[in-house]
C-alpha cells in the first residue's frame, strides 16, 4: 500500500524499557517502505537509537521536525506526546502516538501491534481528530514578555512558600471575580482528564470547543469550575503573586510577578492527532477511569 | 418611541406580593402605547389581575400566547420564566423577565424600574441572547411515548423508595458507562447554575453550546461531570428503574420504568431572551454566587 | 477446641447462589461441635435451608435470635449484616459476617474458607470491634411517635416529587443552620464508606467516636460535611417537608411531615463485630476503594 | 473584681491599623488593675507600642512569654493567634484572642468592646476550650532531625516545580495507601475550617478528638478525606519528594527529601483558649461561612 506520508519524524521517550527495539522495529518498517525518516537527535544522545538506525535516518533537532516532516510518530506516553505537540503545532503536521505499555489518552497505538496498525494508518486508514491548544502571552509592565503553547493546560500556581495567591479573572474583558487560592488551571478538553480533573474540574469531551477555568483549593467555596467557549479570551491579573509561576502542560514554566497579566486564548492552529480506526473516545475514558462496563 | 413589538403577552407568578399593582402598571404602560395585550387566563383565576386590567387585555390560555404574541413579558422569578419558556419556545417568540424583588438569572428587569426599562426595550434597546433547550423523548417498548422540553435540565432521579437506580449512558450511540446513583442531571448552560451546581457540576457560560451530564451521588467516585457539545444525542437506558422519574426543569415529570430509553438532544429552536442593555452575565453570577469583587 | 459460644444463631441472605450448600456446611460444622443452632425462619421460607438442616436447628423468628443466642453468624453481604445488626444490637450479642463471594466492609470471612476460620473464632481467636449505632426518635406534635436504629446512616431525603426540602439543624440544642437540599445524611463511621461517601462525605476510621452530617445536593455551596463527637444529640426540625422520608440503613423508612422533629443520638449499646485475626481495616478500604498499593 | 490572672503577656499583629491605640487601651486597663504586663519585644520594634506603654511593661522575647505569664492576650487575627499558640502551648498558658476588626474563629473578643469583656474574663467569666495541637517529627536517615508544633495543620506540599509528589501513608503503623498528589493536609479540628476546607475536607466540630487527612488534588479520585481518632500516629514516607516541603500552620516550613519520614501525633498538651461567655461555636461558623439563618 502507498503511504500518504513521505517524510516521517520520530521522537522517543528517554530512559524507556525496550525503546531501542521499538525504535528499531519502526525504522525497519519505514525504511522498507522507502520513506524519509527524521530522527530527533535526543534519541541518539540518550541512547534510544542504535548506530544502525542513526545511519538510516536524518538526524535533526526536535524544533526542526515540523519543517521537514509531514507526519510525526511519538514513541512514548502522553507526557512525550505533549512535549512534541507544543513544538509541532505551529507547523500543522499530524501526530501519531505509540504507547510503550500503558494505553494513553493520546497514545492509542500499542507498541506490540505497532507495524500492522501503522501500515494501515500510513495508507489513510485512521481517524483524524483536531485538538485545540492554548496560547498564553505574559504581559509585564504593559509589554508582551513571552508567548507559550499548551495542549493540556496553563496552570497559574503558588510556589513553595505555601501562601495562597490572589488574582482577578476577566473573560472577553468582562470582570469575572477576584480569587484567593493555590492557583487556577485553564484547561483544554485534552487536559480535562489530567490535572484539572484532580482539582475537581469536569471531563470535557475531546471535540468540545471549550476551556475550563478550575480553581485550585480556592478559599471561597463558591469559586467553582467554569466552562467557556474556546473563542473567549481569558485574562488573569495577578494582584498578589508571591512566588507564583505559570506552568505549561506541567513541563515548562515562567515566573510570575505581582501585577503581571496572563492572557490566554485558543491557538490559531489545532493539533491534528491520528488515531487507529478502532479508536473509541469513551472506551479510553472507561479504561483510564475504571468506569462501569455495560452489563450485556 | 415606536415599539418593535405589537402583540405583548403577559404571564404572572401566582400568589406574589404586589403582583396586582405591578401588573396594573404594566397594562397601563402597554395600553397607553396602544399595543395589543394578551393576558394568561391564570392571572385572572388566581386574582393577580384586577377587573379593569382584564377588560383591557385579550384573555387566553398560556398555550395560545405563542400563536398570538410577538413578545412575552413574564412578571415573576426564574421559576415562572422556566414554565413559560417551555411553552413559548416552539413559537420562537422572545421573552422578557421582570423579577418581583430578587434578581434572577433570567429575570433581569427589576420591578421598581420596569416601565422606563421596558420603554427602551420595546424600541429595540435590548441585548438579545439565545438559550438552548433540551428535547426529551421517552421510548418504551420501542415506541416514542412522550416528548418534553426543558430550559434548565432533565433529571432522571430515584423516587421516595431511597434505592439507587442503574442505567447505561450513550452519547451519539457510543456507550459511555454504566452508572449506579441517585440519578443523572442533563443540564443546559442555563441550568448549570441550578440543580446541576448543587450536585457538583461546573458552571457553563450561558453562550456555550454544550450540555453537562452530572451524576447525583454516584456510587463510583470516578463518575464525574462530563461536558459535551450540544450537537450530541444522549441516550439513557434505565436498567434498574425502581420508582424513578424524569423531571423537566423540576416542574413536571414522567414515571420511568426499567428498560425505558430516554433520548435527549438540543431542541431545534433556541429561546430568545431579551435583557436590558446594561446586562452583564458575570455580574449576575457574582451577585448570585457571592463571588469576590474587584478590589479597586 | 472448645467453643466460647454455645448458642449460635444463623441468618441467610435470600436468593443467593450456593446459599443452601454454604448453610449446610455451616450447620454440619456447628452440629459436630454439639452447639445449639438457631435458624431464622426466613431461611426456611425462602428455600435457603434444606429439610435436614431445618431438623438440626431450632427455628425461630429473626427478632428472637437476640434472646436465645450468644453469637449470630450472618451468611450474606453487608446488606444482610445491616438488617441483622439493627435487630440484634439491643441484646448485645456479637455478630460474625460470612460474605458470599465479595469481600464486605462488615462481612470479612470468605465463604470458601469459612469452617477453619470459624473454628478459630469460636475458640476465641478473633479481633472484636465495637461499632456505634444511631438511635432516632421522631417527634410529631410534641410526642415521640417512633424509634429506630441504624448502623450505617439515617437519611432524611426528599421523595419522588423532586422538590428540595428545608430544615433546621441543631447540635446539642445549639442552632447550626437552615438548609435547603435533597436531604441530610447522618452517618456513623460504619456508614461513612456507604451513601455518605457518594454524597461527598469523608471516610471515618471505624473506631472514631463521631458522626458526620453530610448534605445531599445542598443549594448553598458552603453547606459542607460536618463531623461531630458521638456524644452529641442531633435534632432536625423539618420546616418544608414535601414528600420527605427518613431512611434507616436504606432498608426501612418512615414518612416525614412538615414540623416533624428528628432526634438522633448514639444508641446506648454498640454492636460487637468479630473479625478474623488477620483483619486489617485499611486493607479492606484499599481493596474496596481501589487505593494505591505499596510499591515494594 | 479580682483577676484570676496576675502576669499578662501581650502579642500584637504587626502593621495593623489602630494597633497602637488598642494596645494603649489594653495596657492602661491592665496597669490600673495593677497586673504585671509582659510585652513581646516585636511590638516595640515594629512600632505597635508607644514609649509610654513600653515603660509600663516588661519587655521580653516571644519565646519567654510562656515562662513568665499566666495568661497571654493576642491583639490580632487568627494568623497572629496561631503563631503565638505554637510558642505558648508547651507552657500550658491560656490565651485570649482580641480581633482587630473581623471576627476570627479563634479571636472572638472584638476590639471595640475589649475592656468590659476582658474585665469579666479576668475575673473568671469565660468559656474555656481545649484545642489539640499536632507534633511533627521529621526522620531523615533514621534520625529525628526536627520537631514542630501546629494548631491548624501540617501540610506536606509540592514546591514551585509543579510536579506531583508521591508518598505512602501509615496510621498506627498500618499501611493505608500510596498517594500521588500535590500533597497532604493533616488537620486538627481547629484547622478544619482553614486550608483543609479549601482542599475539600470536612468541618470538624472544635471539640472532636480527631484529625483529618485531606489529599490536595490527588491523582486518584478515590483518595478522599479520612478522619481518624487523635490518638493515632500518622506516618508519611515520602517516596518521590521533588521540591516538597512540610508547612506548619502555613507559617513555617522545612524542606523534605525523598525517603524522609514525617511522623505526626497529638501534642501532649492541648492549648487552652478562653472565650467570652456569649461564645457560640456554630454562630461563628454561620457568620464565617455565610450559612443560612433560622427563619424565625
Amino acid at each position: 500500500m502507498i503511504s500518504q506520508f513521505k517524510h516521517i519524524g520520530i521522537v522517543t521517550r528517554p530512559q524507556t524499557p525496550h525503546i531501542q527495539e521499538t525504535l528499531h522495529t519502526l525504522v525497519d518498517f519505514l525504511h522498507e517502505k522507502k520513506l524519509d525518516i527524521y530522527l530527533d537527535e535526543a534519541s541518539l544522545r540518550d541512547g534510544s537509537a542504535c548506530t544502525e538506525d542513526a545511519e538510516r535516518c536524518h538526524i535533526l533537532d526536535k524544533g526542526s521536525l515540523g519543517k521537514k516532516c509531514d507526519l510525526v510518530v511519538v514513541l512514548g506516553g502522553d507526557g512525550t506526546f505533549l512535549s512534541v505537540a507544543r513544538i509541532i503545532a505551529p507547523f500543522r503536521v499530524p501526530v501519531i502516538g505509540v504507547n510503550q505499555g500503558h494505553l494513553g489518552f493520546l497514545t492509542q497505538v500499542p507498541r506490540e501491534n505497532m507495524t500492522p496498525i501503522l501500515n494501515g494508518m500510513l495508507s489513510g486508514k485512521y481517524l483524524p481528530e483536531e485538538r485545540i491548544l492554548l496560547e498564553t502571552t505574559l504581559i509585564r509592565d504593559g509589554e508582551a514578555v513571552t508567548t507559550s503553547l499548551a495542549l493540556n493546560d496553563v496552570v497559574l500556581s503558588r510556589g513553595g512558600a505555601g501562601q495562597m495567591i490572589e488574582f482577578e479573572v476577566f473573560i472577553n474583558k468582562e470582570f469575572v471575580y477576584t480569587q484567593r487560592s493555590d492557583g487556577l488551571i485553564v484547561s483544554t478538553p485534552t487536559g480535562s482528564t489530567a490535572y484539572a480533573l484532580a482539582a475537581g474540574g469536569p471531563i470535557m469531551q475531546a471535540s468540545l470547543r471549550a476551556f475550563t477555568l478550575v480553581p485550585i483549593c480556592p478559599q471561597s467555596m463558591t469559586n467553582r469550575p467554569i466552562a467557556v467557549a474556546d473563542t473567549c479570551e481569558i485574562e488573569i491579573l495577578v494582584t498578589k503573586g508571591g512566588d507564583a509561576r505559570a506552568h505549561f502542560d506541567g513541563q515548562s514554566f515562567i515566573d510570575i510577578h505581582t501585577f503581571d497579566r496572563i492572557k490566554i486564548h485558543r491557538y490559531r492552529h489545532p493539533l491534528r492527532v491520528l488515531h487507529p480506526t478502532d479508536y473509541q473516545y469513551y472506551k479510553t475514558l472507561r479504561q483510564k477511569l475504571h468506569w462501569g462496563e455495560q452489563l450485556v
